[in-house]
């Protein structure tokens, strides 16, 4: 019997109709039996009378399945075996209690996310760097675009298109309209449009591509954060009609979804698409809850205003800062607000380039890492050095060229070695955040005393710390150079103790109970 | 007759009676007419039988006086010639239309701060060193207290006491045993008391050296922002009752008040002091104004909970940041809502002490600066550098250390450039301030366009900025290095511009139509 490991991907591919438009007027689709449950799936059309019925097994043992549709002449059947996950196979990220992240297997999982939103549209040895970047790169989850990308330093023609060239057929002609009277999103140029595709006709060269590369990050161990719409378009993405975009997101989920490492994001500046309501994002997100059995971590991204994450079928707070100068710092006031974990896809990139969105220093990124990560959410990087080439990492990929990197890796390094699965801002004083280890308590008589927490002083540069320990207790002291990357055993303390500091920016103190 | 200037200071001693407790127990007062007015000014007790009465003349032209009272046997005329001011004499500074400030004279007045808390408490050569300092520095304004300070890096006693010695006269029973029970402030160590003096008797020779330290700053272009109450303290001013209180408050204004650059702040941190009410405060501002013919500038400093800035006696908003990461930046925001200058007394230190409000760089300090000018506001400058022997300038003076004040100097000199009274932000894109002068217009077609501005790129470092322009006007455009302290004449543009810019960090950028 063929074997699956649990979370990994079943396929099976069976031949049927070419007639008419075979991507919407047949289906398929598998009834899959195991582990006490009975889950349809829908299946997609691969191109040349090829149709693919994909499925994510999430229990071990024998998996029974029916392949049938429209699309074939008579039903399919078989079975296959899903066996033990090996290697870095942990099942889907997940939110847990208390608005953390941990994998299906109950690892913990704290997001360190980084954007190449047109990768996959790149040339082919772009991609190969690209990957090799991110083999050596401390990066678990990558943000990338299935639709290509028109906006600054990214005015050529994608590598492919994701739909077949025709006449327009799905645009609606109101938001065409639209269109041409008004500019695409704030500021934005209106550049030439192009509406020559049959809107109903996946490219499947297209969609073949991006399963490679979600297979690859997978194996990496990268979460591949899928972004299903955004504004920076000009071949008519944004003017589709409503069973358009509808089918083309069934396509998706039928496609990747059975990818453990998929994460849905449906819009990149979801509020910059001036023909979409609030009504369409509704609608999207009620039609990927509905046809994604394995409930993927589904959210959107906001340009000026953060989507309502009250939601049921959003599972998390993809958050983009909109407050220019205090954001992260907001991580655990939002994470209360909605008990849903915290992901900040973005806030300002490492680079040089004239947007405020993408200047900053390599040092200011990773304090706000920092502060993301101590209360309790997760963080996303990117680069926008300027280039001569107009090769910028946070659209095309390639290399690195920041400071930043390595740092977050460190800090990725520092999270993974707390207790427990997560981190929550606890009592400090007013110029430091406490992060705690979810298995730490504070004493009732010292609030301000931790089992096991981390001080962390961003931009401050004291020459010394007091430390208020109990008297009773011993507790082991480590000063944290964030930016040089080292961590300082300074020995075991009770009661007062006065820490010297190196006077620098960045530091933190980690004080566990001995 | 004799010539004093306008807004100089007018004073007469007299001869009176010395029974009892010549502070309260007599009165000594001045009728002062001239400038088609008539004005009540108090006298105070000097000591050694002397009673004087001063006055600062509001107008040019003869003044005739008189002065009377229960401490002298037969009230004293006479008259003095108000003439015109010479030199730096600008009169005293007032809030303007706008929430600005400006000299009586007119003249603009941009408020750059510093603080010397117990400067006039420390040995008589490092007061020296002080004023030398301040000679060479780019400040117009110190606070500073009138009563000593016990705190950390404090615990020498003072020079002299405003009190003289005795057995508690003037003490509230009720408030030495609250201050007996809680801390001072929040995380004060609790000092042993001294309540060892006459609440009701002011010791002169104190008071005295205030008066010449007030005169050096006033002659040397300086505001004295006098802190008439504060915290810190071990020897009974804060468990004084309320006849001492007023009696102290009506004192310093009798003393003080003829001083052109006399402000007076109520408190540093009024709401640390636990033994004193809301209606105390409030008593204590309606005092000042009732007794203050010149209604000096006068405001109370916060710790954690800003004063109501509404009320009518308050003249101009004395800032601490209240959030930790987000301060300077709301300057425009309160400008607006109180139409009251808003003058930023502490926005962290620059320094490397333990504590959070004092050990931020230079860069981060001078940013606040920029922000704080560009946005409306007014910013103050302190520095909190370990020092061997605990001489520390935000407490104590002596040298400057830090890396900011040269800074502070240079944008001071970009804001005297600048036409108009004041500085209001302009609109702009998301990730600059603009600060325009008053007599800026925008353009009604283009609402980004200033006739003169500046556009501050604080943390962000763009290799270049885009400048749309319009293409029917000149606009002279300069990069401004705010922390090399360099102004690069870069010519004469129209239309769309795109300005290279170093890559550095703190980078303006001024503009203005030729």
């Amino acid at each position: 019997m063929r074997k699956v490991e649990k979370w990994g991907m079943f396929e099976i591919a069976v031949r049927g109709s070419q007639d008419g438009n075979p991507f919407v007027d047949c289906e398929v689709s598998g009834v899959f039996e195991g582990g006490g449950n009975s889950v349809r799936v829908m299946g997609f059309y691969d191109g040349g009378g090829v149709y693919r019925v994909r499925f994510m097994p999430m229990f071990e043992g024998v998996c029974r399945y029916r392949i049938e549709g429209s699309a074939i002449d008579a039903p399919v059947s078989g079975e296959f075996e899903a066996v033990a996950p090996t290697g870095g196979n942990h099942g889907p990220v997940r939110a847990i209690e208390g608005g953390a992240l941990a994998y299906a297997d109950g690892t913990p999982h704290y997001s360190f996310g980084t954007t190449c939103y047109a990768w996959v549209h790149q040339a082919p040895a772009l991609q190969e760097q690209t990957l090799k970047t991110l083999s050596e790169a401390p990066f678990n989850k990558l943000r990338f675009c299935v639709f290509p990308k028109f906006y600054d330093f990214n005015r050529r023609e994608p590598l492919s298109y994701p739909f077949e060239r025709g006449s327009g057929e799905g645009l609606d002609a109101a938001l065409v309209a639209q269109t041409a009277a008004e500019p695409a999103w704030p500021g934005a140029t209106k550049p030439e449009r192009d509406y020559g595709f049959d809107y109903f006709r996946p490219n499947v060269a297209h969609f073949q591509r991006f399963d490679a590369r979600i297979a690859q990050l997978r194996d990496m161990g990268i979460e591949a954060d899928l972004i299903l719409m955004h504004p920076y378009d000009r071949w008519g993405m944004n003017e589709m009609g409503k069973a358009a975009c509808d089918a083309y997101l069934r396509y998706a989920v039928a496609r990747f979804g059975a990818y453990r490492n998929v994460w849905w994001s449906l819009s990149n500046e979801y509020d910059f698409i001036p023909t979409k309501t609030d009504a369409d994002w509704e609608r999207y997100g009620a039609l990927m809850a509905d046809n994604d059995p394995y409930r993927h971590m589904c959210s959107v991204h906001n340009g000026l205003v953060p989507y309502d994450f009250s939601k049921p079928w959003v599972t998390h707070q993809s958050r983009q800062r909109v407050d220019f100068y205090r954001h992260v710092e907001y991580t655990d006031e939002y994470l209360a607000r909605f008990n849903k974990p915290v992901v900040w896809d973005e806030i300002c990139y490492e680079g040089n380039i004239g947007y405020g969105w993408g200047n900053i220093t390599g040092q200011e990124l990773v304090r706000r890492f920092w502060e993301a990560f101590l209360r309790g959410g997760h963080a996303g990087h990117g680069e926008t050095f300027m280039d001569p080439q107009d090769i910028l990492w946070w659209s095309h990929g390639g290399v690195l060229k920041g400071e930043s990197a390595p740092r977050i890796a460190f800090l990725r390094r520092i999270m993974e070695q707390t207790p427990g699965r997560f981190m929550r801002v606890g009592k400090g004083i007013f110029d430091e955040v406490v992060g705690c280890a979810e298995t730490s308590r504070a004493r009732a008589d010292m609030p301000l005393v931790h089992d096991y927490c981390i001080h962390y002083l961003g931009i401050a540069r004291p020459l010394y710390r007091d430390l208020v320990l109990p008297e009773d207790e011993d507790f082991a002291v480590e000063v944290i150079d964030t930016w040089n990357m080292t961590v300082e055993d300074r020995g075991v303390h009770r009661g007062h103790t006065r820490l010297a500091l190196p006077g620098n920016q960045y530091m933190a103190i980690r004080v566990r109970k001995v």
